[in-house]
């Protein structure tokens, strides 16, 4: 005998497919919806179609936004001297809403995995140095993707790929003398606000302690 | 400045809404939606708009199926004197899987929450009643709610409407003389099997011995 209806079933597998969310979850969900008044599933699901429609991905810094450029690279009241690499939107999203920084973003839109088969063509890294190499007024490169394995690998390609072009053999032919002076930062590893040492691991312990600060 | 493009805005508030979803977690998702293709997208939103038009709540058990009556109550290869009362539907499809019950059901829709405004009359017991009032073949009702606070106080009031029904007034009346003999049962509580009795709770525990069941 077959339990449920089709169309709860199907709805089970669209939030199966989404990440974090298992079997029991999506059944819970789509239970829940069965007692949602219509309109409200209608705004739902007219949010997810829409979703990719009413979205442009910013051609400068591959920013999702309303527009190309997007906000940011649009805004007229942003240090364009630095640029922020960060590996999603989600990221972008975050660091504004921190209001710590005024500079531009560079979105990877992912990292490099080998276990994935992501290797650097499948993220904006091409992209990132085509940028630096036609920007100027660039002086900063603050590498911000995250602070894993996946991460530290693509911060250090990008290290890499930009000490190519800074090497003597393209310095003679002074094609990339503005990426002379580009100065390449890393956001710093430490224990969180709030964080007890009791708790820290080794490895951060470690890098809080290296990268530790003067304090007078 | 407006970080985020209103789609974005519309589907992370969406999800917010769901049970268990949070602000983090809505981003997450509506995010991860930003990689998916748009037949993805459609299939998605498709399953949302049509779940409660596809979907009929059994005029008998109130359980939610594709037809009515659903197709436990449609099916003659049920013990149709023995009904389970549960919560939910989902309540419905776990026990279903489970293949322990061969029985019918009763879909109350919810359960007594004073804090959250819903009386006995918010849920399926009057129907309850009526349908145990009329069904001359029952001889068992299973009360199968949570084990919660809601749970119980849902168990207890429909006990005591049972009881209403079984007193010498309504005797004399001779009215409902099919329940003189129905039997009120509530599941077991006590220790979840695989589960420990060091991490076991002091009610679970006291359940766990009023409940003893002879062992020889």
């Amino acid at each position: 005998m077959k339990i449920l209806p089709k169309s709860i079933e199907k709805l089970i597998e669209s939030f199966e497919k989404l990440p974090g969310i298992g079997p029991k979850t999506a059944q819970r969900l789509t239970f829940y919806l069965l007692h949602v008044p219509q309109h409200e599933l209608d705004s739902f699901a007219d949010a997810i179609r829409s979703l990719a429609a009413n979205t442009k991905i910013c051609s400068r810094c591959f920013n999702v936004g309303e527009d190309d450029p997007c906000a940011v690279c649009a805004s007229l009241d942003r240090d364009e001297s630095t640029i922020m690499v960060v590996e999603s939107p989600i990221d972008v999203l975050i660091i504004e809403r921190s209001g710590k920084f005024r500079g531009l973003y560079h979105v990877l839109h992912g990292a490099i995995s080998p276990l994935q088969n992501i290797g650097p063509e499948e993220i904006r890294i091409y992209e990132l140095v085509e940028r630096l190499k036609k920007g100027d007024k660039i002086k900063e490169l603050i590498i911000a993707t995250n602070s894993n394995m996946e991460g530290e690998a693509t911060a250090m390609y990008i290290k890499s790929e930009i000490s190519k072009l800074k090497s003597p053999a393209s310095r003679a032919g002074r094609q990339n003398s503005n990426l002379e002076e580009l100065k390449i930062t890393r956001i710093a590893k430490g224990l969180p606000v709030g964080g007890d040492l009791e708790y820290a691991d080794d490895v951060t312990l470690g890098h809080a302690l290296s990268g530790r600060i003067s304090y007078e």
